[in-house]
């Protein structure tokens, strides 16, 4: 005998984190910019309300209910209620233009919405492309009258229903939930997650985020504060942990800054995470400065954690470091965590705390992270060699929504494909260089373009710097810069492939990697949003050379 | 679409926990008796060489593969390497009787034996009644020659095999491990564990374990030495939680407290966990008054943490705790963690703590916990109200090897039956009062026999005290004391009714609780190992009452 029968299978299910908070009775709350606050019995009877509310709207196993609103109580409701309730909770990116909001929401199926007031204007402009929408509930923060057509306000529909006793159970493999992802190109892609997948994410972050003992931690004596958007890869997963936990937790509602300071300071905030661009806004407001910010403890994701942010953090005694992962890992693959066995008896241990705090860090519990070449082998975990960042995790979307072509290319040879260009370094720190399309893949080698793009912004006389491949019958690809010299500085393209070739005869840098042409140029080419349109640049490249 | 299909099924194996050390190349050490030290690599690559010694010794998907060993690398080594490939680890209880070792290494069906030169004399009493074991491993710290007919020397055996460049893959829910747990009566009873049952179970500690964030925690930066032999429920899985961060672990091989005390203070050891009496001894030992052991966190569990023993640790500046569970919990059920939102603002913090540091404790993630009379109706969580302790965890034994009537007992109400009776306060802590099968159950209620004893020997003449239910028409059962007088006192049968009486007035018992009869005798009937023998006085109580 090797498999055994079990007289009791015991399903990773969602309702079962919330289980822990009401047993032991937490005295803690649940705080929705300082005015809501909800004890954890109180939290769980609304979860049960909301559990009645879908029953009566007959929403069912697998039922898609969307959801548009702010960071808050009501959002972790959904968090919970609509899983639990055997539904797939679609949580929609209000960021994205309206167009997409209506073909997100429409592909996902979504037969039940939850619309906070703000987002009324929108709805109304696409109301008539979501044909599948069946019934739409108000969310409102001041008296907004109920629509037309709505089934109604969700705090009297709460306050009417009867409650659902208990949940259903099901298996731990059954859908949990959705939300899209958008690439530079083509339509929003929709990722999906199961209640396992969920459940195991939740002890992955936790064991992954106590385990340095030298940064890092989350306990039930911290209290939790996200600055990443609830629609946005669940909160990296934070809000079901800081639930288990019976942790106090707050919601800002809309982003303002000096809420945000605010709610920092009075509620006694010691964990958060964000984007770079959040955290640098919030220690430059004015208010920041009379602030203690040294018990915060802030985990940086969504892009590199800069430098100078980093060490403005932590000269402001906060405990700041990176951590990495995407939409369709769930998303944390790894936390840039500190060692003792590295760092103790470092000639200059601080200087050396910033670089890891820097990298996207060490794989947490049950990631397995590799950097691969085109044919899937393993490049050296040297810190230098480059591939392409594939992972396997317990928590990993099994593809896109009614996309079989990106699912194969997401899981190609049974890896999920990040897009993603980095190092490994002998201690198993990865650290990402650049996305895979923008990677210079030259005589076999991979050559990052933000890599040069940061040796060129050394020079002096360079304001703005973007670095393409273009196509090379010999070498595969050659690099291309294109640069935007500083107002009344001077420099020409030899002096900039010297300033390159430099770097590159110090062993930086590959010989391959200088650029074999220097495009002195008014204005770099961005797209809508301001970033490189490094497209257009290939394209401009390619005519250059022709 | 609820349910999905994946391209890729991440199976929850126990060879993925050694990934994570390797591929981040601890620099810590596996270190046994201060005497080897093995880097992670080092010791991966023995994992891999004890694969290739049981594919040469005809092992296969569940081999029964049984250990007897002290607390060693060696130990370590087949935690890992037995279940990677895929057969299955029996760890033999070296303290049985000769006769329960065969017994339980016969029942398992291993045929192959790893065991230590220290219980060859054990072995060649028992070996003809052990007919399935067809290979049999020397294990040695000495210049021990190889009996005959055994298969060869672990050293020698790992030098010479070629190693397995891989493990199998299986399913999940294959089984990985096996042990027998004794009671009072009938034969040893095995248990079994999956290896997604003992993946989860790591990542439950070590939630567990860092959740309070008051007391507790386990990280990279620790020092791990286990005081409970790697027989007794995988030292409570501590091993595989300590594995997967890299830390540095101390093992002791055969338990000296001279040896204990050195290596805890030469490899500065910062965890550990035991049963009291080892504590006891410990602390208690001439060489640890010189000893600083304000580093050292602890874990008690096995039986209840003693207030004395506690206070006295805590003098010492230890971190100590208690935890509970049993063989068939995997173990960790529940750690007695600290609360602030209880503790802050208590006018006696100090003297709460320590009543929190003693009780069982909480549930960690994902256990559910229940306290149930007979008919499994939930009890009042008031923390006086006591009922049978049952649970569901994703880390149980789904029963008893080839005993079908204890397992469907174990799972009655599809529940496992811990046989222990407690009471849950208001803020989910348990609390272990009584075996279920002393506990007395008069007039509706269930009476702790141990909280009645420790009234009677609050009596200044009372020495030693025991109580025991007797079979009564009218309340179903009556309380009996026993109780030995201190030499040169006196106290007759009214007097201590009445001492127990005053308490029952005062309401801190229920006035049931009073014994109908307290008899004075000489000594208290005991078993073979010194503990109360309940059913003899059982007897002795009827034989007096009729």
């Amino acid at each position: 005998m090797t498999e055994v029968t079990e007289p009791f299978r015991y399903r990773l299910l969602i309702g079962q984190l919330l289980k822990m908070p009401i047993a032991q009775a937490s005295r803690r709350e649940i705080v929705y910019r300082g005015d809501t606050r909800l004890t954890y019995p109180q939290f769980a009877a609304r979860v049960h309300r909301f559990g009645g509310v879908l029953r009566d709207l007959g929403a069912g196993m697998g039922t898609r209910v969307a959801f548009m609103d702010w960071d808050s109580h009501r959002y972790l409701e959904a968090y919970f209620a609509v899983p639990m309730a055997g539904a797939v909770l679609m949580m929609v990116n209000i960021r994205l233009s309206p167009e997409q909001i209506a073909y997100t929401i429409d592909h996902s199926g979504a037969e039940i919405l939850f619309v906070h007031a703000d987002f009324l204007p929108v709805l109304a402009a696409i109301r008539e492309r979501l044909p599948k929408l069946r019934q739409v509930v108000l969310i409102r923060d001041d008296d907004i009258a109920v629509p037309e057509g709505f089934a109604g306000e969700y705090e009297t529909m709460l306050a009417a229903t009867a409650p659902l006793d208990a949940f259903p159970e099901f298996d731990e493999d059954t859908l949990a939930t959705t939300f899209y992802t958008t690439g530079t190109t083509g339509l929003p892609k929709g990722v999906m997650f199961t209640h396992r997948q969920l459940v195991l994410h939740t002890l992955m972050v936790l064991t992954g985020i106590n385990m340095s003992g030298l940064n890092g931690g989350l306990s039930r004596e911290d209290v939790y504060m996200p600055l990443t958007p609830m629609f946005h890869v669940h909160a990296w997963g934070f809000p079901y942990a800081a639930t288990m936990l019976g942790m106090q937790q707050v919601y800002v509602g809309r982003f303002l800054p000096e809420v945000v300071l605010r709610l920092l300071v009075e509620e006694r905030v010691t964990v958060s995470h964000c984007v770079p661009t959040i955290m640098h806004m919030i220690l430059n407001a004015p208010a920041a400065k009379a602030i203690d910010l040294s018990r915060w403890r802030v985990v940086i994701g969504g892009s590199a954690l800069p430098r100078p942010l980093c060490e403005q953090a932590l000269a402001r005694g906060i405990d700041i470091f990176a951590g990495y992962g995407m939409s369709e890992t769930c998303p944390v693959m790894t936390l840039a965590q500190l060692r003792g066995d590295i760092l103790d008896g470092l000639p200059d241990r601080a200087e050396a705390e910033i670089g890891y705090r820097m990298a996207a860090g060490l794989p947490g519990p049950l990631v397995e992270v590799r950097i691969v070449d085109e044919a899937m082998n393993d490049v050296p975990h040297d810190g230098k060699s480059v591939g392409e960042v594939v992972t396997r995790t317990p928590a990993l979307t099994p593809g896109y929504a009614g996309n079989p072509e990106a699912s194969a290319a997401l899981w190609r040879g049974g890896w999920l494909h990040t897009g993603d260009i980095g190092t490994i370094d002998a201690d198993g720190y990865l650290r990402i260089v650049d996305r895979v399309k923008d990677v210079i893949k030259t005589g076999g080698e991979w050559i990052s373009s933000i890599g040069l793009e940061e040796i060129l912004l050394t020079h002096p006389a360079v304001s703005e710097a973007a670095v393409v491949g273009v196509a090379d019958e010999r070498w595969g690809e050659r690099p291309v810069a294109f640069v935007v010299l500083r107002a009344g500085m001077e420099a020409d393209e030899a002096a900039l492939r010297g300033h390159v070739q430099a770097r590159a005869d110090a062993g930086a840098i590959s010989r391959y990697a200088v650029p074999d042409r220097v495009h002195l140029v008014e204005t770099l080419d961005k797209t809508s949003v301001g970033k490189l349109d490094k497209k257009a640049m290939r394209a401009r490249a390619t005519g250059g050379a022709a």
